[in-house]
């Protein structure tokens, strides 16, 4: 046997992450040309709405998209961001697993250190072409200009250029252009425009602008002058902790003793809980925590566990809010009735998260119920069907509210759900769908049902509404015959029992 | 800007691929305890079938199941293959991204250098403890112990421990230990047991036995004495290679020109076809494939794309066949009815494929139709609603053979779909289910229907019987009244005429 195990051996070799998302592309969401152009819109926009938003700044983005073949487009994103220093720019945009997300628990909308990567490989795979990133810090910071691609055999950036131009006007932000094969579709769900629309509808504080092929033009204006209160930081909460990340986190704590490591590297541990979990695994609070052996590190663990522990700290959390939920709807669905809910975060595997509900009902809106999906103010446009704010949809009761159901609730409707976390468990790396824990199934179907209850109280004022105009046209269709009868039976005039009937009608509508 | 720039560049930093699947786990399939089980079995049987079957041995795959404790299991898997030389064991089973398979095109269960290394990952995060690797090439070379993780934050395996036994029997394989979190669960098609079995369905050369816990036991004997066809390795086809890929191949290649690099580093480019596409191009076939500018690769490429070729070989695929198919089928159910088609090879993104369909009708087999997906001879579990197999099954219109349907097929049947290729478009790392590429769907179908059509002459044939018996027993029921009133009308004696109404029957029933 050795000669052939050696030989097989012989065919072991590295991958790089790069190699192996070129060979795997559809699982960053570029499947197919409608898809990929749209990917690679939405990862740049993310980018810069992530960085304006951390440097306090109000985003200012925009998009263009020129044709240049059938099925050739050239994708430029700009905003106006802080900028990404120069030395940096080559590996935040051409090395896959970089970025400044991935080590913290914070509300973003990109966290992996994938997405504008997944852009830069999906151009140079399909046009061959760099990708051109412009960039300053403003404020003295020239303006730089790469032209970028990956060493995928390495995943490592490759520098065509860098040169350097004057900044008189001291512009500060990030411009990234995008050779790609693509198809541009309009009027659909899974398209540019509307991606940008619901962008908007969640970015209430962004301005956005949209040039697209064959003249088309958007513009979303921002609502409010003023950025959300910027999301905190928080530390891991115990209980959202596995044992192996725990071994390493105290393989590589600057704490000297296993008190400070347990008070300074969590959330919700304080020096009474520290010491009681010292306590239960029978461990000295002042011992280094370095020098731990396996069974004494699964013993903490489990001490921590056992514990009864505040749940994690809400205000790292940053939801739109009932007022700016209904302000989005009203602007973009011309409805008869608007409601909203926000409600308060909770925790599901250790990580704070929010979940809020907004429904535009009736008025211009047709059937079928229109699901808008979002998680960290990013539309989720793809894979519906697979998303546990969908499943909510449809294991809420809507009879109990008036509305018919067949799965979905049935009726003229547009549902908005806004998932908000430090963490998003997307289903896959193309990020369009939430896996369903139970607490993000059960927060989001609590939300539908408040949403559904204030709802049904318009439908039925609506339904009592109806009901007694068609009594009044019921009567109004046979007053003047029963006028007649009842003359003929009383030998009352006509005339005197219709103005009598009248007025009994008129106090009824009062 | 710059001080607001700089302080958010400093928080770039790069995320070592197994911190990336340690905080998305669930990508890998291992999303909560029961799946997480049945995925570390399925990684380790993967890994062990594809080194016996391509070092030409029939496998012999041993899977044991102890319970630890109430979630927490050993799980070991041992094969009788070529094993791993001791140099490559820490890189192969503790560093993604490293595997023998990802660079060939070659028909295989795994693919990526990132199964078995997800089962060691999640094992030390839940447990914290290491992977036990035994592993000899036999003939002389003694037997490996590893104790190994892996180094999350680097990607680096971490030997804990490695000694060396005598192997006086020449024992050859290998043998992983793994503790693991996870909950087992049998009688349900998401089990241990039901993937076991229907390996054994698809894999006809393989011992496989199971020792569960509760004193489980199952052994599958091989029912066929012979492996298949070993498959082919194949260069790529030209018209699945992509503009970026192909420029990162003219970089690579030690071919000295143009046409030696056409030639010998594709499949189906002969000297013809290479000098055409040269020509197309405005390129001198000697020169160097090296020294090409972007704007020079870009017209080769294109030049390629434009030229007809011969579809790619396919004596690389090694499908089950319709006999192993029909034993498989019979051997695991009580059917009266066997069918199975193996449709000729065809090509996606160039690649060969080919889908093999068998189906169990009636017998013991109660509705809902069961469907069992494959790839590569490997079941598929999770994720039915998203897999193209599935998709074909709904498209198909099952009316048309008799059978009635509601989205899926309405009948006691059990439905077999195998996916054949060098290349399985999973749509998760997770691998469950097919992507729907348009030309994988149209075969689906076709061998769906192909199948079909030879059940719908048994189910006709048989529903005629059913009719001819209705016939039979509503005359046998009403005949001897029939005869009496004959017997009144024509005087003629009643026994005479029921004779020769028995008469008739027969010949009727002959």
């Amino acid at each position: 046997m050795i000669a052939k195990g050696e030989e097989l051996a012989e065919k072991i070799r590295e991958i790089s992450v790069a190699e192996f998302f070129e060979k795997n592309r559809h699982l960053l969401g570029y499947e197919n040309p409608t898809r990929s152009l749209l990917t690679v819109v939405k990862e740049a926009v993310e980018n810069s709405a992530d960085a304006a938003e951390e440097a306090g700044i109000l985003p200012d983005i925009k998009v263009e998209l020129q044709q240049l073949g059938e099925d050739r487009f050239k994708v430029i994103v700009e905003d106006n961001g802080p900028g990404v220093p120069s030395s940096k720019v080559p590996v935040a945009f051409a090395k896959f697993l970089v970025g400044s997300k991935f080590h913290r628990l914070r509300q973003s909308r990109g966290i992996q250190g994938i997405g504008i990567h997944g852009a830069v490989l999906y151009s140079q795979l399909t046009t061959g072409k760099p990708t051109k990133v412009v960039s300053s810090l403003g404020n003295g910071d020239p303006i730089h200009e790469f032209e970028l691609m990956i060493d995928v055999a390495k995943n490592e950036p490759l520098v065509l250029s860098h040169r350097t131009l004057p900044n008189p006007g001291g512009w500060h932000g990030v411009k990234v252009e995008l050779e790609v094969e693509g198809r541009y579709v309009d009027k659909v769900v899974q398209s540019i425009p509307e991606y940008l629309r619901q962008t908007a509808i969640v970015n209430p504080f962004a301005n956005l602008t949209f040039k697209g092929p064959n003249g088309t033009s958007l513009t979303y204006k921002r609502r409010v002058e003023e950025l959300p209160p910027q999301p905190k930081e928080i530390k891991p909460h115990p209980h959202g902790v596995e044992l192996g990340l725990f071994r390493r986190m105290l393989a590589n704590t600057s704490a000297r003793t296993l008190l400070g490591f347990l008070t300074t590297e969590f959330c919700r541990v304080g020096r009474t809980s520290a010491l009681q979990a010292c306590r239960l695994a029978g461990l000295e609070p002042e011992q280094s925590p370095r020098k731990l052996n396996g069974e004494e590190v699964t013993r903490l663990h489990q001490a921590l566990q056992s514990l009864k522990l505040m749940a994690p700290p809400t205000d790292c959390l940053s939801p739109l809010g009932e007022q700016m939920l209904l302000e989005g709807l009203k602007r973009e669905f011309k409805a008869e009735k608007y409601v909203a809910v926000t409600r308060p975060p909770s925790v599901y595997r250790g990580y704070p998260f929010q979940i809020e509900c907004g429904i535009a009902y009736g008025g211009e809106l047709t059937e079928p119920v229109q699901l808008l999906r979002f998680a960290n103010r990013v539309p989720l446009l793809y894979h519906q069907g697979d998303c546990a704010l969908t499943q909510a949809v449809k294991e809420v009761d809507w009879r109990r509210y008036g509305i018919p159901q067949d799965g979905f609730p049935k009726a003229p409707m547009v549902i908005l759900l806004h998932f908000v976390s430090v963490w998003v468990p997307f289903t896959t790396e193309g990020k369009q769908a939430l896996a369903s824990y139970p607490e993000i199934l059960k927060e989001a179907k609590l939300a539908l049902q408040d949403a559904g209850r204030s709802l049904s109280r318009y439908i039925s004022r609506k339904q009592r509404l109806k009901e007694r105009q068609a009594r009044v046209d019921l009567f109004e269709r046979y007053a003047p015959e029963l006028a007649e009868s009842l003359s003929k039976l009383t030998g009352k005039p006509k005339e005197e029992i219709l103005a009598y009937l009248r007025r009994r009608l008129d106090e009824e509508k009062g």
